[in-house]
């Protein structure tokens, strides 16, 4: 169950990684390697630093399959897609919300304790998209305004919490998912964020701004 | 001892995450996954280069607390500090002049042989925030003017150089930390800088180049 | 003679590194971080990645010894060098072509299936020269049009191939790095490109757009 959940979560990412190799209009060697780091990347991290050994696919070259696939099936169709950016955006959130559970899982498995593994879980859950935009040179996901930490921390805290009162893996896992994927689609349809830092108007650098001045900016006065 | 200056490593580390977090105005849980990149990032590289199991943190959770108070401290209260790239700046110095000590004796006892261990006092010390500045999407620290990597390598050295005359390890510890911060608060004050690389003009790139046209251009032609 | 061959690739990815950094002008410290992580990352992947515990160059301190050189021979020469940039590209491309074959063959050492081998070269072969883009802030080759990843693939395949049939080492050693080689020398001078992934005209994001406004931005509509 896990392993197909991890693969489900490595195909949707791998998906994403392709998708945005299209944007860079690579080639498909170059569509392959980037929709593997994304699949693969979270889930390499994880398992480094928990010193599970070789990493989780390094033996089961089945997962390297995937990705592939994903790369092929993403190059040789992705031109039919009317909407390839809101594609990539669900695809990451697919992923995000099924890697936060598994992740948080497999480190409680390795005995992490409970902050530790959601942890993993977030890890797990943002990484591969985090390499894919920082090779891809795209402004990082993580860096946009709407949810996308928490829903990660949401899903993680939510499956191993599940587990953690006795319950069957399948309800803390899907719950777990659930709310990681209801959570991030909210963000994506709605905009939907936490309050993010502001520095206070006319406080901010220690002198006074007018507000006009700010809203020029974005409410950032101009200098570093 | 060396558990505490790395805590203190840890915090101030975070601490520049979190307000490099702050300049990005992202929200809570982005506060705290910086910080803690910050924080952790360089330690973490260290340990799984050493292969010393899994990394530091993963057993002690309250490293992930620190970081966690050091985001929530700066996200309530960043818009109060005037100067809050200065704080940055100062944060990093100090988390560069903990870790450069903290990496090469956690490397020697590792059994790393002397310029390894040098190695990773200044992993330990530059690569959480690189990290930092990757994930952000700002220009690195470690491309800019002044003495970054030298402060780092100077602290190493003496550390590892004074432990290694059989001198009580407070003794290396404080003269490393004293070394490399001095230098880097040189460094922040007064533009110190180690002679850069620079193409000479007139031979650059094969051409004589006027040196009026040179000058325009930070001396470098324009051409890659 | 994978030591040497792998020394040989360390000291070329590490003058790819140095010419990076003297395009960032850092200084000399700066050179030989660079020139490091350059001559070194690919290969600490590589064993991160297979977990043969601590990375090859822990204690072989001689692999830092070799980066250094490379660094100081570039900070006091490169500006003798008419080409500096089209002798990065060649630097890197020995650096590939060295690098999927001895990544490939230490994987398959280390029991990776063929596919998992395979990547494992490309990976040693251009996780360095990522690296050295991503931290110096420069466009990463591997997003550039001319083939880059295929000749990797095609020198671990060969050569990995070759010592499946039974051959001795230096035949499918050989064979590795000159298709390897080969190939991205013909990228290089001749900008050999696989076909790239292109948006069909008209098709892209699900509107006609007339075929002039396409050329205008190089095939791609101007929204995201």
């Amino acid at each position: 169950m896990l392993t197909l959940l991890d693969l489900a979560g490595v195909f949707v990412f791998a998906v994403s990684g392709a998708l945005t190799a299209s944007r860079k209009e690579l080639d498909l060697v170059g569509f392959a390697f980037i929709a593997t780091v994304t699949g693969l990347g979270g889930g390499t991290l994880r398992d480094l630093l928990l010193d599970l050994g070789p990493v989780f696919w390094v033996h089961k070259p089945h997962y390297l399959l995937v990705t592939t696939i994903a790369a092929v099936l993403v190059f040789f169709t992705a031109h039919r897609v009317e909407v390839r950016y809101r594609l990539l955006m669900w695809a990451d959130a697919l992923g995000l919300a099924l890697f936060c559970v598994v992740g948080a899982r497999i480190a409680r498995d390795a005995g992490a304790p409970f902050p530790v593994a959601v942890l993993m879980g977030m890890t797990s859950a943002v990484v591969g998209g985090l390499l894919r935009d920082i090779i891809c040179n795209e402004l990082p996901l993580v860096l946009r305004r709407e949810l996308y930490w928490t829903p990660a921390l949401l899903g993680a805290v939510v499956a191993i919490g599940l587990d953690g009162l006795g319950l069957p893996p399948a309800v803390g896992g899907l719950f777990g998912f659930a709310a990681a994927f209801a959570l991030r689609a909210a963000a994506l349809l709605f905009d939907l964020a936490l309050p993010a830092y502001k520095p206070r108007p006319g406080r901010a650098w220690g002198r006074e701004v007018p507000a006009s001045a700010l809203r020029a900016t974005g409410g950032r006065p101009q200098t570093p």
